[in-house]
């Protein structure tokens, strides 16, 4: 496994009392540099005849790096270390969403249009009325992301607490690039029926419902009872999200490589809820040679410990993962980091394909395999083509309130992926630039308009 | 019953097109005059050589009399209705409230250090130690308003998503009066058990819950329950909140008619969530006489329809509303318009207090009675003396917030009385200033010392 960079996921501020003297800034940076610790900024905060102090922000690629470095610096005859800040959980500390009001109340009469007696007149048109509970509250704009933390990122189960960090990131992403209001529901119960019947009593309020790192297999039947049982768009923001995300930039993929998706060859490894929704996907898509593999290998008719998830994509084959990927044309890994060597690569059809996202670190390095593959793809921003269901999901969302629709349809999910897709131009398109950037703002508007278009076209919008 | 004045609670904005001729503008006011409306600003939209839009702010007193005001003015000769905007209605649309994120999310860097990767270290952070949930993330100022939506204001059962205008409004309170992030859950269900199910499943999000507009009997047993079995503080804040309020107003009328709580004869008149609320803070504080009616008159143990709150204050002695206030001291109301009159008023004991506080019109009106009471003190904001429940609840959460209470003591509500009670100066106290305006800043940061500060005596403070 290669170490991974120094990046903000461990960054620190140091600041530093350094005397005024030729020489002293440089064995800082020196000590920084000689434990592997990457320089940002650095700031003069205060400086007398004597002494500076200076605020550093520095990189590092792991919590004992960057241990590694304070002890450094604070080891240097006359650097005193006033304080040092891990700007991770600064940021975090706090929250990272706030409730705020959106009307003015400095008096009697903002109090009495907002609230009583005023508000009574429009609680009475909403009783009257239920449809006017869109226009004359937060529920048209409004979300709820719904977790029980039993699947925590790649970090497992931490509970709900554990995950409300994570839940509150969403609620920031949702808000910052498609303008939603989301508010995190971490449940204290990881029980199937309990679930489903908390987020049916919470509803009203809400105009959709993501769901969010919630454990297969638990999570297909919650998924799937709650859009039978609601009248609101239910989706898996981040597995339904990675699908669209990954069906994305396959489309693109196939197109440097002129391939069609019906005819290519594809190996999914990792069969649990991402796994199984870019395998449902695809298939809707038109994809037709589907391997999917979990860590004991091909999902065969032929094994006994297959989940009802997992025997839908059962074949009658058995093998293990390097033997389902010879000659395979094309890769995708949600699975666990470096399962991928060199060797299976090479062992694959004519330019391969390889979609290594296992989070933060991939199947496999991509500069392992650069001279192997035609396009290479993973869920890292520091390499090209980074698949992240922020692709989709805000967008998703945003095209669903926007025309009330009812629910999330496959076809709404498939337009979605075109949507990202078509996002790079024929002339812009190459390997290393098969989708756009996550801060790309065509994104969310693009999608957005793809979803509303697919649910007027399916009869399930309502305005 | 009196006639309520025109108020903002029926304001409407009506563009005009008005001939530019002298005595136009005059017959609309003439108009809007005549059917009982009163105007609030004018403003000039634009003109021509020939014409003026105007956009007139005008205040009825019902919906009836806003939509005469509206015909009469269009049924002037040559002046043209553009547009009427229902001031109210525009408040509420889209929603009072808004999710914000705290922080940017322009760059990888800030995504890596928000969401994933770097959210992961903060997340075990929370999983390995759970207080840590209080630091890192929103817990520490965020509070659920929960309701069924079964008693919303007077209105009665309107259910949840009828009461989410009104919950909303309530977080804007929060927001703005203590700076507390509130979200509104509205539950699909008003079965006990289903609610207090629903509550301790959501509960890891929150540092408080505020209980609203639920209906007696079952309010009660939801608050006692989810007192017992949550570690944070459950309060109901409309009607405890009134409670604490009632006291405080009630503390300083005595000190105008020098008379001691132990000693006065107080008649409570509803025995609804609020008047049970308040009969039991009264007695806590030392009150010894008091009688609780409901529409069949005194709580006695000869009736046979009472409930077990209602049990709890049952006297041996029967009879009406008015054979209990003859010679009585103090008057409370949380009832029904108009239910007081004069001749009982005048049977009350020399130096009468009354308050009657059903909203928005009273049991009785204050000028019906100005010169036969002592001090008279209602729940509208446009006479003197006004009880309301946003004296107490804000700061109450804000002072238990800050200390991490583990619930809300009898103690800290009585302290909360007297915080609000002492800002009323022995010099500024009079019969037309018994308690702060709702607008005081004072209110909340004192209501909140005195809450802390009886949470640390009593051992219930966790930080």
């Amino acid at each position: 496994m290669v170490n991974p960079t120094p990046n903000s996921i461990f960054s620190l501020t140091l600041r530093l009392q350094i005397p005024n003297r030729v020489g002293m800034l440089a064995s800082v940076t020196q000590a920084i540099a000689s434990c592997g610790g990457t320089l940002g900024q650095i700031d003069l905060v205060e400086r007398t005849r004597s002494q500076a102090i200076r605020d550093l922000t520095v990189d590092a690629s792991s919590t004992e790096q960057a241990e590694a470095i304070v002890q450094a610096v604070g080891a240097l005859p006359e650097i005193e270390v006033i304080n040092v800040y891990d700007r991770t959980f600064n940021l975090h500390r706090g929250g990272k969403i706030s409730v705020n009001s959106r009307i003015s109340l400095k008096s009697q009469d903002d109090l009495a249009m907002a609230y009583t007696p005023g508000v009574g007149r429009v609680c009475l048109a909403i009783a009257r009325d239920p449809e006017q509970v869109y226009s004359l509250t937060i529920k048209q704009n409004t979300v709820a992301i719904v977790t029980d933390g039993s699947a925590v990122l790649e970090l497992g189960n931490l509970g709900a607490a554990g995950a409300l960090p994570v839940m509150e990131g969403k609620a920031t992403i949702f808000k910052e690039f498609a303008g939603i209001n989301a508010f995190p529901i971490c449940l204290a119960t990881q029980d199937t029926e309990a679930i489903i019947a908390t987020v049916k009593k919470i509803v009203p309020v809400f105009g959709g419902v993501d769901l969010e790192d919630i454990a297969a297999p638990h999570c297909f039947e919650i998924e799937q009872r709650l859009r039978q049982e609601l009248d609101i768009p239910v989706f898996h923001g981040d597995r339904q999200g990675t699908a669209i995300a990954t069906l994305a930039a396959l489309a693109n993929a196939l197109k440097l490589v002129n391939k069609s998706l019906a005819e290519v060859r594809i190996v999914i490894n990792g069969a649990g809820a991402a796994g199984v929704a870019i395998a449902r996907l695809l298939k809707n898509a038109g994809a037709v040679h589907i391997l999917l593999c979990d860590s004991k290998g091909i999902l065969s008719t032929q094994r006994q410990d297959l989940t009802a998830q997992k025997q839908e994509f059962a074949v009658s084959q058995m093998g293990t993962l390097a033997g389902a990927l010879v000659g395979t044309d094309v890769f995708i890994g949600v699975s666990a980091p470096g399962i991928l060597t060199r060797d299976m690569v090479r062992s694959m059809a004519k330019n391969p394909i390889v979609m290594a996202m296992a989070n933060p670190i991939p199947e496999i390095q991509p500069e392992l395999v650069a001279d192997d593959v035609a396009v290479m793809a993973t869920g890292r921003s520091d390499y090209p083509n980074q698949i992240d269901s922020i692709l989709a999901f805000p967008g998703i969302f945003r095209g669903a309130l926007d025309c009330r629709a009812t629910t999330i349809t496959t076809m709404m999910c498939l337009e979605a992926a075109q949507a990202i897709a078509s996002l790079v131009t024929p002339t812009e398109l190459n390997r290393e630039h098969i989708i756009p950037s996550i801060f790309d703002a065509r994104v969310v508007p693009t999608v957005a308009a793809a979803v509303q278009r697919a649910a007027r076209q399916e009869g399930i919008a309502r305005c």
